[in-house]
C-alpha cells in the first residue's frame, strides 16, 4: 500500500500553510509572552492556539480514535511523549518562538507523522521566508515542489556547520556548549551558523546550504519532520556519540554525509539531557 | 542645502538593487572561491564583478575625479584604506561571502557615502530575503520605504544578541570570542544569533529583531552603511569598550539603546585588531 499515507501527507502540508499565516498575522500583532521552563524558555498565546488549530483539523479530517498526537504545547501538560504504534502526528506549531518575540526572520511549523514508530513523511513550513519544505519516506525531499538534495562537501575545511546556544542557562551546559563550539571552529570550519530554529536549521543541511547540525537538549516535535526530511535529502541521522539516531533521546546530529558527521562529532561535550519519553 | 546628496543617494539604492540581482543569478551558477587572508577568508569571482560594476556606474555618473572609493575588494589590492575629506563611496559587493558561497540565506551589499569624514546615508540590500534597507542622516531609517525603528526593550535579560565568530581561526582569538558568547549567554539573554553578515546583523538591530550586535575585526565597508540605518533608527553606535564609535578601528558595537550596549559591553573580551587605515 504505497500510497496509504498521501493523504495524511498531502493534508499536513495544507494545514502547515495555513498555520503559517496565522503566525505571520500574529507577529504583526501584540505578542503577549510566557516563560516555560525557565526565563529564556518562551511560549506565546500563539504556540498554543496553532497547535489546538493545527490538532483539531487533523482530528476532524481523520477521526479522533485512531489517530494520536504528541505537540509541544500539549506535552507540556500531559508529561512524557511516548511513541506507540498508532500512526502518531508530531507538532511542533511554532519552532524558534524566541525568534517569534523578537522578529528575527526564522520561524516554522514542523509537522511529522509516524506509523509503527517509523517516521513516514515530515513537513516543515519556514513562514517567514514562505518555504515549505517536506519529504515522504522513500520519495525524496523538496522545497516549493523543487528537489533538494544534500551538499556532496566531504573536505571538513570546506564545511559550515549550525550549532546552537539553545534554551538551557545552566552554567555547566552552557560551558559545555561553547567549549564544542571553539573546538569545531578550531578544526578549522569555513563558519558556524544558526537559525534559532531546529527544524529550519535541519532544512538548511537538506537543501546544502550547511554541511552538519546537531543539538543536545531539542526535543522530538523540533527535530521529526526534518529527520524525514534530511534523510529524503541524501543525509545522515544520527546520535551525538555516532550511533543510531533515537527520536526520543533529545540528542541529534544530521550532515550531509557520514564523513563530515563524523568529524563534527569528534568535538563534540556530551551533557547529558533528560528524555522526552521519560524513560 | 539639505538635497545636496540626495542624487547620489537615490542612486545608491538603484546600483544596491542591481547588483542584488547579478548575485542571486550567480549563486544559480557554479561558485569559483578563492582564499582571501586565510582559509576561511573566502572572495569569489562575484564579489571582485560586483565590486567593479557598482563603482563604475557611480564614476560613470558622478565623474572620475570629485569622488573616492574604498571598496572590499579594491582595497585588497591598494592597501589601507583612507577616509579623506572628498565625497567617498565605501563599499561592500557582497558581505556574507561565505554564506553566499554556500547558499545560505544572507548575503548583502552594502553603500555607504561620507562627506568630510561624516556619514551621510548608508544602503544595504539583503539580496536574498529581497530587503532593502537606507537611511539618511537626519531623515530616518527605512525597510522597503517603511520606517524602521529599534526594539525598546531596557531589560538585558529580555534581549537578544548578534555575535559572530568571524573568520579568525587564531586559536586565541576564538578563545576570547567563545568566551564573550558565554559570558553574555549567562547574563542570561534571550539568545545569541547571528546571519553571517555584519550588514544584515546592523540591519536586525534597526528593524528591533534583536537588542544588539557588536564585532571585532569587522572592516568599515562590512558596517558603514549600517551605521546610519542602526543611528537613524534610533539606535546607538559605539567602541565596543564604551567610547565613541570610530568607522576605521574594525570595532563596532551598535544597540537599541545605551542601557542594553553598556550591559553587553561589560562581558566583551576585547583583542587586537590592525586598523582598517594602517595608523
Amino acid at each position: 500500500m504505497a500510497d496509504e499515507w498521501q493523504d495524511p501527507y498531502d493534508f499536513a502540508v495544507e494545514v502547515a500553510k495555513i498555520a503559517g499565516k496565522i503566525i505571520r498575522r500574529a507577529a504583526e500583532e501584540e505578542i503577549k509572552v510566557n516563560t516555560k521552563s525557565c526565563t529564556v524558555d518562551l511560549v506565546t498565546a500563539t504556540d498554543v492556539r496553532v497547535e489546538k488549530i493545527i490538532i483539531g483539523a487533523i482530528k476532524e479530517k481523520f477521526g479522533e480514535d485512531t489517530h494520536c498526537f504528541i505537540g509541544e504545547e500539549s506535552a507540556a501538560a500531559k508529561g512524557p511523549s511516548v511513541l506507540t504504534d498508532k500512526p502518531t502526528w508530531i507538532i511542533d506549531p511554532v519552532d524558534g518562538t524566541t525568534n517569534f518575540v523578537h522578529g528575527f526572520p526564522f520561524v516554522a511549523v514542523s509537522i511529522a507523522f509516524a506509523v509503527n514508530k517509523e517516521l513516514e513523511f515530515g513537513v516543515v513550513y519556514s513562514c517567514f521566508e514562505d518555504k515549505l519544505y517536506k519529504a515522504r519516506k522513500g520519495k525524496g525531499a523538496y522545497c516549493d515542489d523543487e528537489k533538494i538534495e544534500v551538499s556532496d562537501i566531504k573536505d571538513i575545511h570546506k564545511s559550515v556547520v549550525i550549532s546552537e546556544f539553545g534554551t538551557n542557562r545552566n552554567v555547566d551546559v552552557v560551558t559545555e556548549i561553547c567549549a564544542t563550539m571553539k573546538r569545531i571552529l578550531l578544526i578549522p570550519v569555513h563558519g558556524i551558523r544558526g537559525t534559532g530554529t531546529a527544524a529550519t536549521n535541519m532544512c538548511m543541511v537538506a537543501c546544502g546550504a550547511v554541511e552538519a547540525f546537531f543539538e543536545i537538549g531539542i526535543h522530538c516535535w523540533d527535530v521529526a519532520a526534518g529527520a524525514v526530511i534530511v534523510q529524503e535529502a541524501g543525509g545522515v541521522l544520527l546520535d551525538v556519540d555516532g550511533g543510531p539516531f533515537d527520536l526520543m533521546s533529545r540528542r541529534m546530529m544530521s550532515a550531509n554525509n557520514r564523513t563530515i558527521a563524523d568529524r563534527v562529532i569528534k568535538e563534540i561535550k556530551i551533557f547529558p539531557a533528560e528524555r522526552d519519553d521519560g524513560k
